[in-house]
């Protein structure tokens, strides 16, 4: 109910996010630990997220299948890093009607171990390749700590697996998918991103090269907004996935994965929220507008009633997904609060007053007060909702990527890095070894979280190059961000 | 590989099924015992049954959800007829993180309990009523004897869930579902259906009424296409699901659930295929038009290539499923066949002289040989296809239809019950006794399939009411049809 206060973000961002989730009515907890329940509003927004995704999948030339969520626990172990990784996450099926199972089935973390061994079925010849599948569906990691939607012992996503003859086609699919992943974070997610490369204590069990997108939240910690990886042949051999090149010779496939989950809708929530609630980015919104009706006697809502379903059929026709709120017993003011709290980008309040102007008062979610106000005639509504839609994914994309650049600071030592990792992102010089990535960690809880591949675009301006480790102070190739991490 | 011959449907119409999906790669056996990979072009008609569907749903003011795949032991247990009939078919598990679990989970077999739990946390006063939902996902079911599409162990689908005060509000949402099916069913899938009501043997565990479409199937065997069920207040009872209404009284809940699975991809293959392959129907095919280029010199390639081209772009433009087949090394013949065992509606052939004419030769599938051909220029091929789309829909459902009546007989005596079930359908007068429908079953292998609804569609003629129960003489209300089913 909106008339419970959220904590402000200042006060508690931990919470604020926790209750916001269950107050927009995004999610709540299922009775298994752990598991959490999507419902409409929630579900909606992940339809759209999909949507966006799946048109650009299929443009770059991808199929979608479904693999089954039964794994034999043997297919696990045929990938050394891959069974090191996952093995501690599984869950086990050991009886099936009524029956103790001979080998056990565990439910899929990941399909890499399932398509690989179906592709050495399916692939026998050059002619066969590449094969670009992806699938919609949930998995299941057995997580301790769980929060909603950013770690859950189900979860919702998609795994694109692709094989490929050559190695650098497959590392060209790799970046490709990094890249559709970013055109979606900037341009529906309204989420400026890092992409980069992981190290090897942060890369997927099984992976050559593992590249995300790093992202910072409200309170300046970091969140892996998607990964893409570059398998290698690790999955080819271990599942003998083979082809007859075009000399007739028989060779291993190259093989990627991507991923991207309802973790996303997390990093929606606390990248653009503020303490009203959430701010939905216009593209993927659930519900784009919405439409409060103002009046006092029966007369007044008569007319403003026929004139709010008329503005209604023509948001619709200009396909803008529109919400009329007809709710009886609410006043607008609480109407007001409960729409800025499940962050709908556009408002539009239509009082007597405005029918008889045939006009109407737009208020943008994302400038509070008068500044986001703007009067615009009914019939150049759609039009106005439109640019204005514009116009607020540009702002919170702009707010977003000036808070990251704001709160990331480059640092020469390691004094430096300790200050720059409790207010937001350190981008400092490393060495690339592993143990510095330790110690830090243990010292600071700060993870490497990514080489970004353009350096420069981290902050918008040159940075130095070279230099020493800030914390073994051998030489430095690459800077790499570090932060505390979701 | 389309050299080798599918059996004729004559000669073995479970071995014609069985290769043919694998042989049109719709799907294929997973790992585990009756688990199935549905491949890309599985895949793709699956995404047009959701599409044609989830817009059905949604303007009938349902909202999609995500509940999730893991449910305590417990809860399956609170309602006594859906633990009869499910218990048989759970997968339990009951390790999770290498540890053992303090109480097994199962997978779902099914939502109700899941979501009558949560809708007891939800669902306070009428304001919140109705409570119209939806989740398409898989669901596991401990099958014996498994068949790809028809009967697998883990098998997708939609399941519809709704809550309503009234019990004449949650029969009435119960027979929308079954229209909307019914429409889904005659509008896309090309694919007659009888609605009608399940007798108790048949009906869901934990259904108060069952309805459900049946369809015949190629070989005259009924397929239960789908079905809607009227709860009553068992699942509300058992899970508490409790509203004030507006006097202020605690009331418990009717309930709805209904459900379409992957199942219907095989209604489509047994109903419209042939002894060449599949016959997909236009609206749902995932390719609605293959255009075939036929050229022998260099020349002629070059000149067929850039017309195949340019004609693809301009049925996308149209809105046309178009795929241009380019593949190097094969015959047109031998694409011809391919595609014909796909079942792609319309061929358009294109040769040199039909570039020189601007016009096409364009193949129905749906008719063999030259009764199927038409020539048509360029210019008009869009809306060429697209009217022929809509005959080729017309004329598959009008053949199953027909093909269904021929095969369908009122039988008055049980001599004639057990004749007609050998070829088909009996369409007999029933005393509704389980005992009698027991006895049925177990002489002739025929269940009751349903007491149709329209009892005059079923034949397109008016029935006789009244008279004697096929099997027991005593007097029978309706007719039930009986049939050898999937």
């Amino acid at each position: 109910m909106a008339e419970e206060k959220l904590p402000t973000r200042a006060e508690d961002f931990s919470e604020w996010y926790n209750q916001l989730v269950l107050k927009a009515q995004l999610a709540d907890y299922a009775p298994v630990r752990g598991c959490m329940i999507v419902r409409p509003y929630g579900w909606a927004l992940w339809e759209n997220i999909q949507a966006a995704l799946d048109q650009r999948f299929k443009a770059t030339g991808h199929q979608n299948v479904a693999f089954p969520l039964l794994i034999p626990k043997s297919f696990i172990e045929k990938e050394k890093h891959h069974v090191e990784g996952f093995s501690p996450e599984l869950a086990v099926v050991t009886i099936g009607g009524g029956e103790e199972l001979a080998e056990p089935l565990i439910l899929r973390p990941t399909s890499e171990t399932i398509i690989g061994h179906m592709w050495s079925k399916w692939i026998q010849s050059y002619r066969d390749l590449p094969v670009l599948m992806n699938q919609w569906n949930s998995v299941i990691r057995w997580e301790l700590r769980t929060k909603l939607f950013l770690r859950t012992l189900e979860f919702y996503w998609q795994e694109g697996h692709t094989a490929h003859a050559t190695r650098q086609e497959a590392v060209e699919e790799t970046l490709q998918m990094l890249n559709v992943y970013t055109d979606f974070a900037v341009n529906e997610a309204a989420i400026p991103v890092i992409p980069g490369v992981k190290s090897d204590a942060e890369k997927f069990a099984g992976a050559d090269t593992t590249y995300s997108l790093e992202a910072m939240m409200g309170d300046q910690k970091a969140l892996q907004f998607c990964t893409s990886h570059f398998l290698g042949q690790n999955f080819a051999q271990a599942f003998e996935v083979k082809y007859l090149d075009q000399t007739g010779v028989l060779q291993h496939c190259w093989t990627t994965s991507w991923g991207l989950s309802t973790r996303v809708i997390g990093a929606i929530i606390m990248v653009h929220g503020d303490d009203q609630g959430l701010i939905m980015p216009p593209r993927i919104a659930p519900i784009q507008v919405v439409i409060v009706p103002i009046y006092k006697t029966d007369e007044e809502k008569a007319s403003v009633q026929k004139t709010a379903k008329e503005l209604k059929a023509q948001l619709i026709k200009a396909n803008l997904r529109v919400h009329l709120d007809e709710r009886e017993g609410f006043s607008p003011g609480w109407k007001f609060n409960d729409w800025e709290m499940r962050g709908v980008p556009v408002r539009v309040e239509l009082g007597p007053k405005d029918v008889a102007k045939q006009a109407a008062m737009l208020s943008r979610r994302d400038r509070p007060g008068r500044e986001g106000k703007v009067s615009a005639s009914l019939a150049e509504l759609p039009a106005t909702i439109e640019k204005l839609l514009v116009e607020i994914h540009q702002s919170l994309f702009d707010k977003a990527l000036a808070f990251r650049r704001a709160n990331t600071r480059e640092t020469a030592t390691y004094d430096e890095l300790k200050k720059a990792v409790e207010e937001g992102f350190a981008f400092a010089p490393w060495c690339g070894s592993g143990d510095c990535e330790a110690k830090i960690k243990e010292e600071t809880r700060a993870t490497m979280r990514c080489i970004p591949i353009d350096q420069t675009a981290v902050l918008g301006k040159e940075v130095r190059t070279g230099g020493a480790c800030v914390y073994c102070g051998k030489p430095a190739k690459d800077r790499a961000i570090f932060g505390r991490a979701y």
